[in-house]
């Protein structure tokens, strides 16, 4: 399925903070996006918002289980809460596709690493061998995705999962959005990025940012 | 006592990886250095050799208890198997000075992430009100200490501790040692830093390195 020219990502929940700067991203890269939400409704107007940013009409909005159905790599961008719910609404179908879990259990009033397993394990034992787990993008700061539009970012992605095959694909994402994406391990390492952002916010606090974020150094891709 | 124009660091376990490198940074930098070790013997030797490598006499080595009561700061940089006994062995010795703790409850050989509570936080919980404790130098890599010695190194670091003023020092320590220091937050939040080195040792392995590292951006100090 993710072998045709020019793949269709869906931004599952794409509608809150982070979906719609990384929908920009993808679709400046090549990419056919699809906004997916609960209601139709959001999901597309939503995607007419980005797609007058844009200038063009490229990105879709759709409910999720139909942007799902749709496309070729599912990215679940849900807050927190919604996380569990979200994917037990899905369960089914993803009839094997990768699911890139961007989520991150933490408060942002009250930051505190979160306890294991990591959303990314989790949504794998809700979801069992209908999805590809890979868990990216928890600690991407949705405040700098709009900048550079088409370029690159000065962040990188920790890219954890136990299908290596999926992660480099989800790599590749990674490094179309302008990123630098790094396989970090398995699944269950996902939780020290969750975490992660737990300190992000503190320096975001401490050191009066929005954008604070996670590099790789002394490591050659 | 941290007032003094120039500070008396001790490596308490310092005979290992990291702690002679940090010594000779820490050196190069201004400060007095002390080796210690459970051995007076072994710190000497260690001692010894690193002041041939930086060709003038000025690293002393003593066993661990008198190269506390010789510093200003006690950096533990033991490997996790000995953490806890050495900390019960100096309890009481600290007499109110900073403790880092750089521990990583990781095994090399199978990396996990650590569960709760942090090695920094099981150290508190050790020495009680006899230490300030402060969790830091978890990640960086050994291997690239000795690298630009007495320039800088593209390296940051992530210093987690519930006591502000006791941070704010060590970030001038990790700055003294040609790194970049950031408060990320409480003590708590070290269980994610000594969990990255488990996410470092796998990008490591697959990337081919010894030398991976953690950066931050989007953050101006």
């Amino acid at each position: 399925m993710t072998d045709r020219l020019i793949l269709t990502l869906a931004l599952l929940g794409g509608t809150g903070n982070l979906g719609p700067g990384l929908a920009l991203r993808w679709t400046k890269a090549g990419y056919r996006v699809i906004i997916g939400s609960r209601q139709a409704e959001k999901a597309q107007a939503v995607a007419e918002q980005l797609n007058t940013e844009l200038g063009f009409p490229s990105i879709e909005g759709m409910e999720n289980a139909d942007a799902l159905q749709n496309c070729d790599i599912g990215i679940l961008t849900v807050n927190y809460s919604a996380h569990q719910e979200a994917l037990e609404s899905l369960k089914g179908e993803f009839k094997g596709r990768i699911l890139v879990d961007a989520t991150a259990r933490v408060d942002f009033r009250d930051p505190r690493p979160p306890q294991a397993p990591s959303a990314g394990r989790i949504a794998k034992q809700i979801l069992g061998d209908d999805a590809r787990v890979v868990a990216a993008f928890q600690t991407v700061p949705a405040h700098a995705m709009r900048k550079n539009l088409g370029g690159t970012l000065d962040i990188d992605v920790l890219v954890c999962g136990d299908d290596s095959d999926a992660v480099g694909q989800v790599v590749k994402l990674v490094d179309g959005a302008g990123m630098r994406g790094y396989h970090a391990g398995g699944l269950d390492n996902a939780i020290v990025v969750e975490g992660l952002t737990a300190l992000i916010i503190a320096m975001n606090k401490r050191y009066q940012s929005k954008t604070g974020a996670i590099k790789v150094a002394g490591i050659q891709r």
